[in-house]
């Protein structure tokens, strides 16, 4: 379980390069710490009164939000949550904190200043992210207590990130670079590869150390991750082939992340047909999504929305359809199950996708009039990395 | 276990930034893509019928190839194999042949078109992968009943990818560089340096992996793994000064690969002297088996043949001598065993030795024949990366 | 716990890609293998002898060194050392032994040569790092048996090679960017970044992994690093934004790194408040630390006295305050715990600390003698890549 958390935080050093990769070199050092300064930010937030929000006792029993346990008052070391002790929870926990809040960094790439960055990262895990994980990852939530599934963050993590990305995407209007259809140009694909080889390899730790210590859980979700990572690996380039009759480098990659983000919510209720099927079909709503900022026009610079968002909510649906109910969990249409699951995970959608997209909307614009977050064209021509050497 | 597995998947971004640092800059990024498609392609493979054909219940009695658990079928997620759940066992054999393949990229970089490599993958793994593993590693196979011993993979992996590697490098030819007796000048060496380190933590779970829950033959295999590379290592550069008063950095990397492939078979049934030896002869023997290509004039331009393939032979064999007998298998010539213990392991080498070559021929040629796998002259003057920009 | 084990071990490509991209572009390559090399040379030592040095029998029951189980003779593979296999304990103290005479290599980056660097390799680790694992880490030597307390290594690793590093800068004098005020201008920021990423997932091994198997403990350490680690990167910054109104890229990466280091020897004996304010005040110290270098002129180039010397001496003395005696350990001051385990704590402090630069200055003058270790001014000038290009 200690692994399984240390290999999450790992992928935060995987994000910050699959991201640095993708831009443009001016704007690498940038990228890499806006990833990096999360472990740090969130840390502190998260021991201090984050844990205590998301997972602390419920405050007037209405599954909003938690109020006590912060700095970890009240747990003893030695304290078990579910056969885990409280303090390894937590931060486990925590790491799954950092990296959502990391990756919402990319649908702002090359137009961000790094000052009103920290900012928003504090009030963002403080307002946004905390709240969520109450609802759906907390016993007391009112989502879970409603029977909702999210087995390691399909909701929390990918949705979440993805529609927060969009949110401020909006709220920073639109890149040089989308202006003029540049998009932006891959600075570093070994970066990207490598990054993703981390990426991937700390999805086993998110996933499968989502099980606890449940072992015929575990295996089932590190089976699952592994192969719905692959067939949306498969199936991106497929599309790109019959439609395109080319391939490109990145949309392997990205293939791949669909397919990761599509198996989260439902990686330990569904059996091997299904991870592939989640995995292939993610992938290709997936690559269409990240077309949409080009006929809607917003700047979703590294498809956070395209990717997480989309990903995400086709995970949350499909495990309507394909959860075998054999493990833990209710089964899906294709199972014998209920259309009634099927309508929860829509309504957790919706509820989430709502609230985060609102709420950070208005935390972005508060603090892009208070601290200037966005970057003029000037810098943004100059780089992030030139244009603030000092962060 | 599963942290084990994780491990090993992260063996194929290391591979894949230890040959993509190898080569050229201008064939990089296909170097990287060629390991990493591996995941995919072999992931949806093995859970398709790989498995079933390697691990399956057998087909006739005859210890050849399996037949049955296609899919997974059969077996439920609570399901253990040796205390281990299946599931995992079954992802955990999964990472061994995605790196089985990966590795042979290594003999024909920078003159393989990445479309047919594709094709040769998805071939190679059913047709001589599948085959081997069952052949060794299932209880029911000829050369496991027989007790022919290997214990992580010198026949299956290292001798097994060598042969294939030196099979697939006469079918495509000589490249350009090996013409003009270039060599493959490496682009990237911090990249190559990078990729010994995730290859070697890899290898932690590799070798330490296949003791499954045993802990006292995970513990040996674990310290044999550390020994051996840094003997490997050590010896290598020795052997450098020796012969040549002038040490290479590339040679650091050489030794520590072979000495780590050549305690492979037999990282668990040797003592610490034994592992010592190992790695060190290993690595000598290497040094000059990688000469062989200057002299016979085969391209095995990574020195695939050269470290897998010889130093799996070597690994093999002085599992016959040095072979303590003390925790599990039979001793070797040196701890009072008898050379039958040796002779089996030097008819497994023929046996596996051979089939791998013919048939890795013969799959070669056809996929040559039928979709180009070889570049062009001019296409490997450009590099394969703006030759096949698309991929 | 092999899991643990392993991740130090990549603590060592961490550091190489740490130190490597915090020099120029011409050294990169020597400060890689500087680091690469010590796993060969150290993992030899250490089982021929090294490991029966620091924990074998005591000889003569002074606690001053241990002198039984060479090459693990004695030991069965079976054997256990507090529930955890002996030989995975021996392979665990070995990654220590690596990755703390790797450190060194810092204060000495770009006028070091490397053939001189592998005899002081073997020697250091023979005469400094074996006796004083032994004083403090083996349940019989001297320090220990007096009631030091050192959880994982914040004598034997941080200040050791703090201070060994402190010693041998002064062996080989000033380098030529020093004299001229240009400091070590980072050549690649990007792999200091992963570089950093990989240290902080290998500290978790490192931290937790010194838990052995106690689940409670553990947790704890690994709450702790995260903590520490964080609380430093950010107190780096604030102190740097309130003395100069600058913030700097690698100031993040040192704060990190001097909260890991202080929270070393503490991480299991605090707690979340603890945790918290030694990696703050760590910072605070060695952001002044590294700058004492410029007012006394001795050239630690990359800061491993300013930071692994310096957050050395904070962690082991703050552990005195904030130790709270819960888990095991005694009480420090702040909990009701008397001033004498303070005391101790600063004894073991001067005792380790003269020990190590006494012992090394020495080392280093008969290498720098015997090997003519120090680099001339022209061969600085060119980069020790190129003016020693076999090493």
């Amino acid at each position: 379980m200690l692994a399984s958390t240390a290999m999450v935080l790992l992928m935060v050093p995987g994000l910050a390069l699959f991201y640095g990769g993708m831009v443009r070199s001016k704007n690498l050092l940038t990228m890499l710490y806006m990833s990096f300064i999360c472990i740090s930010l969130v840390t502190i937030v998260w021991f201090a009164y984050g844990y205590g929000l998301a997972f602390g006792k419920d405050v007037g029993g209405t599954g909003i939000i938690g109020g006590s346990h912060f700095l970890l008052t009240g747990i003893s070391p030695g304290q078990a949550y579910e056969r885990i002790p409280t303090y390894v929870y937590a931060a486990f926990q925590a790491t799954f904190a950092i990296i959502t809040v990391a990756l919402i960094s990319g649908s702002i790439a090359g137009r961000a200043r790094f000052g009103a960055w920290i900012i928003f990262v504090v009030v963002w895990i403080s307002l946004v992210y905390a709240p969520i994980a109450h609802w759906v990852f907390a016993p007391s939530g009112w989502l879970y207590r409603w029977g909702v599934m999210d087995f390691a963050g399909g909701l929390v993590v990918e949705l979440n990130s993805g529609i927060a990305g969009l949110a401020l995407a909006l709220v920073l209007g639109r890149g040089i670079g989308f202006r003029r259809h540049e998009g932006p140009r891959p600075g570093n694909i070994a970066f990207v590869m490598l990054g993703l080889g981390l990426l991937w390899f700390g999805w086993f730790g998110f996933n499968a150390g989502s099980a606890l210590t449940d072992g015929a859980l575990a295996a089932r979700a590190f089976v699952s991750t592994l192969i719905a990572g692959s067939s949306g690996m498969l199936a991106w380039r497929l599309l790109e082939w019959i439609r395109l009759r080319h391939l490109t480098r990145l949309g392997s990659a990205s293939g791949a992340l669909a397919g990761l983000v599509a198996i989260t919510p439902s990686c330990a209720f569904v059996d091997v047909a299904g991870a592939f099927f989640i995995g292939a079909i993610a992938a290709m709503v997936c690559a269409y999504a990240v077309e949409m900022k080009l006929v809607l026009g917003y700047d979703d610079t590294l498809d956070v929305a395209g990717i997480h968002g989309a990903g995400g909510i086709v995970g949350v649906l499909l495990l309507g359809f394909f959860a075998t109910g054999e493990l833990r969990g209710t089964a899906g249409l294709f199972y014998g199950g209920s259309a009634s699951v099927l309508g929860k995970q829509g309504v957790a959608i919706v509820v989430v996708g709502v609230y985060a997209f609102v709420a950070t909307h208005v935390i972005g614009t508060v603090v892009d009039k208070l601290f200037r977050m966005h970057m003029t064209q000037e810098e943004q021509l100059r780089g992030s990395d030139e244009a603030f050497p000092e962060a």
